[in-house]
């Protein structure tokens, strides 16, 4: 028997953002959209263009998505203009895009509070917005606004926006609990009644999670017949944050009730690519992933009760509801680990060294990462420091140059004229081939002046480094309080378009950053074959 | 009409303790306890007597509580012993207590393969083990391991198991989906069928949330006819979690379609402790509590973008799905870029600071929050530095202290026993009342260094800032490469429980980070009414 399609529609970049304290950079937002296409969801949803310089340029710097339809989100046309005299959406429907998404007020309450129109006029700005979309080569959606409230209060005029969208060539008319208060039955019900007016295969579900019921909800709402859902990468969104995509996708591909129903875009080799994903965004939103979420958490398949611990060793189904490895997770059971060995053997492969499975050095090695994540290195983020590692613990890796000391002072004080003014300065000593050289430079904080003055003069090796750029930094704090520990991830480049990312953990941030660019320039030397000295 | 009683049995200190990092001293324990019971649930599971010596302390400390059953765990009597004949469940027996939850295999492999006894041996040990319960002034309750796994491999025996505890007078009998994987739909159909054979008001359900839905899928259970609720404080648990009672009994409260049917034992005056509660748990769990928490979470009713805002302050039912206040919670109108003035002026009302709408300072105030927040500030996590500006441009501050300078070193640099060692070391020139004071402090990097020298000698006003203390501190590097902003945030405590965050932008970590610590000792100073100089 066929199955019946299902599909995701991601809107982390624009509903995502709605979140407290989250703030996307134009290159954050292209790297999260790479990861979503790679994930093989069948919208992204970019951003607003038009609302803000962030969304504009990337709309405007539209790449091509293998999988992925890029949708841009906007609002209908003002009432009291028509569509082609309306500047605002004039631009929506000018922007680089393979979808629309149009938001709009289904419930009477708002549409006479907040926009301060009739009812008439609503329904009329959303019919000549999804026209005037379907008559451009872009697919028309509609999110309904509060459609469950708006339901509640005034079911006819609910379902006559859901309908005058359908009506006009809408791809999918999306039903949004924006206030994320209704529980799963009620999901159930009001979708259904939908479904009669809206066909299924034309209806979404977009829920958020206010009473912990987001993907209940979503699940409620296919049940009724809605065949698009909409949610974000981590469940990020405002308040509690949207329907999580990260738990959706695979209770959607792994639960026979449902995948022996449905399919959805993602191949099970991507499905072992989310936990990945799901880490990337922590990664760019510099937060530490949440240990407990769902099928991506570190601790989801993770055992501390002894009875637990040998049962699963005896046999994972027991006390596990899916295999990890199916969602690029791990199994961790505190007494033992047995796939820490294979797990570095496919990282070395991956890198091109070889290493033979009996060799002893491979337990060195794996000691060794083991023993540095437990005090705060994370080698998943720092492929060119794990690299050095394994090919210091496998091999040789010659050593360029020593660092013999440094010294970095940062001084605020009254300049000449009476100002208050910073300044950073830093003093390196290295030895490259018995020669010690002493460099001194200045930046606009400690790291920076330590780095100009260690990539200052590296003798021989001066000339390998020239083109060394540091791309990006990041801090992270893991422990609160005096014991705290700092990692810093260093993101490098050269002029031939290599990238490169470093790590380094100190109590010190001064420390564990120069050990990371210590990495960076080390890594580029043997990147670029220096001879040893 | 008069509606059916729910049952809350809260097992954060049975259950909640397998999560990984989760360790509760005996102290903790009470402390949870009395909170648990202030809250009004029903049954608190203590722990297991005899299996560890908190536990076992535990009960041999048994309190008085108002509302809840103090509940023992613990397992069946062995297989091949009389009930009177097992010293373990005989410890258990007579272990101080108003309940004992035993839990048992429902599933005939794990009997197999776990137990390595018959399937009768197991439905003997449940049913004389229930008895000795019964004979005793204790309630007996019988938690189903596996039960929903084992109700699809053999039907027949799970509902045995559940009905031979029943028949010896279990008042509970709780059906466990111990590996999260069940789905709310197969729960309800399942839970249902049991209900055939164990009435309702005799049924229990009790999920993990492995796949999210452990919320959805005890509501599932309640419409199937459970009548007892099993959960954690904010969903503590092993792996993903329990199912989280933080969520389930505001829900329970305030959604008409479950208030109106039933009625659990918690009042609405301890309802608005349910905020408290939750944070009282993180406290001791020494962690943030999850911003995103729904209903107790600091941004569970925050809004961020514009219009919304505007209609939240207009009318808080359009974008709220509760009062916030019912769980002890407060609404949240952030100040963000893209929020306008009645953001500013939702967060002077929650602050307590008086100002009027048509106040011209107030413009300044948005004006410097803009202009800031494009530099890389980020107030919405900073309440304390946006009350300090906040309060500085619309009255008076006392400039309590100045500083005049200061001086940061970290070296790194052989000692005298030929080891690589790093000093960190900071001096600090304060002005207060005409008198100067230059201190000096060291500390394991540059930041400490300098807290340590800036916190050392404020004159007249160290005694106010004696007990401030530095929880937490967070680094975020806003921009790539050479244009980087750095941005710190440090969260402070004192001694009578305040805790407060402030935030320091500039492309120089130290200066980014003084700003943040000075905001943070001026917050305190004002806080406890230092008196100007």
């Amino acid at each position: 028997m066929s199955k019946e399609r299902l599909y995701l529609f991601d809107t982390t970049l624009r509903d995502g953002v709605q979140t407290i304290g989250v703030d996307f950079s134009l290159e954050d937002k292209l790297l999260i959209a790479e990861t979503l296409d790679a994930l093989g969801v069948d919208y992204i949803e970019g951003g607003y263009p038009g609302a803000n310089p962030v969304d504009t340029a990337l709309f405007e710097n539209k790449r091509l998505y293998k999988n992925a339809k890029f949708t841009a989100f906007g609002m209908t046309k003002r009432a009291g203009r028509s569509v082609s005299n309306d500047p605002g959406f004039q631009d929506l429907l000018n922007a680089e895009c393979d979808a629309i998404c149009l938001v709009a007020k289904t419930w009477d309450y708002h549409v006479r509070v907040a926009l301060g129109i009739s009812n008439e006029e609503n329904l009329d700005a959303i019919s000549q917005s999804i026209r005037a979309i379907g008559e451009t080569d872009r697919e028309p959606l509609l999110d309904c606004e509060h459609f469950f409230d708006g339901y509640k209060a005034d079911k006819e005029y609910a379902l006559a926006c859901a309908k005058a969208a359908y009506d006009e060539g809408a791809r999918w008319v999306v039903l949004c609990d924006t206030n994320g208060g209704t529980l799963p039955t009620e999901i159930e019900d009001i979708v259904s009644d939908v479904a009669k007016v809206v066909p299924g295969d034309h209806l979404g579900i977009h829920t958020h999670n206010d009473t912990e019921n987001a993907v209940a909800n979503t699940l409620a709402g296919i049940r009724a017949g809605a065949r698009q859902v909409q949610g974000t990468l981590n469940g990020l969104g405002e308040r509690c944050g949207n329907a999580n995509l990260t738990s959706i996708i695979p209770t959607l591909m792994l639960k026979p009730e449902l995948a022996d129903r449905f399919e959805i875009g993602v191949t099970p080799a991507q499905l072992r690519n989310l936990t990945h994903a799901s880490r990337v965004l922590d990664e760019i939103l510099n937060r530490a992933p949440d240990r407990h979420a769902p099928y991506v958490g570190e601790s989801a398949f993770a055992t501390k009760a002894g009875i637990h611990a040998s049962a699963i060793l005896k046999d994972p189904a027991t006390y596990e509801h899916i295999d990890p490895e199916l969602v690029g997770n791990q199994r961790r059971v505190l007494v033992s680990n047995q796939g820490g060995k294979s797990n570095i053997l496919g990282e070395l492969e991956r890198l091109g060294i070889k290493a033979s499975k009996d060799d002893p050095r491979l337990d060195t090695l794996l000691a060794e990462v083991k023993s540095r994540e437990a005090t705060g290195y994370a080698y998943e983020g720092a492929d060119a420091s794990f690299e050095l590692l394994a090919r210091r613990t496998l091999g040789n890796v010659p050593r360029f140059f020593e660092v013999d000391s440094f010294r970095v002072m940062v001084e605020r004080r009254h300049n000449a004229v009476g100002e208050l003014v910073t300044i950073s300065e830093a003093t390196v000593k290295v030895h490259v081939n018995g020669e010690s050289m002493l460099s001194v430079g200045e930046g606009n904080g400690p790291i920076n002046a330590l780095d100009t003055a260690l990539r200052k003069d590296l003798g021989k090796y001066q000339a390998f480094i020239e083109d060394l750029e540091l791309v990006d930094y990041k801090v992270r704090i893991l422990t609160g309080g005096s014991d705290a520990v700092t990692r810093v991830l260093v993101e490098s480049r050269d002029r031939a378009g290599a990238r490169w990312f470093t790590v380094g953990v100190s109590p010190n941030i001064v420390d564990a950053s120069f050990e990371a660019l210590l990495d960076s320039i080390n890594y580029k030397l043997i990147r670029d074959g220096a001879p040893a000295p």
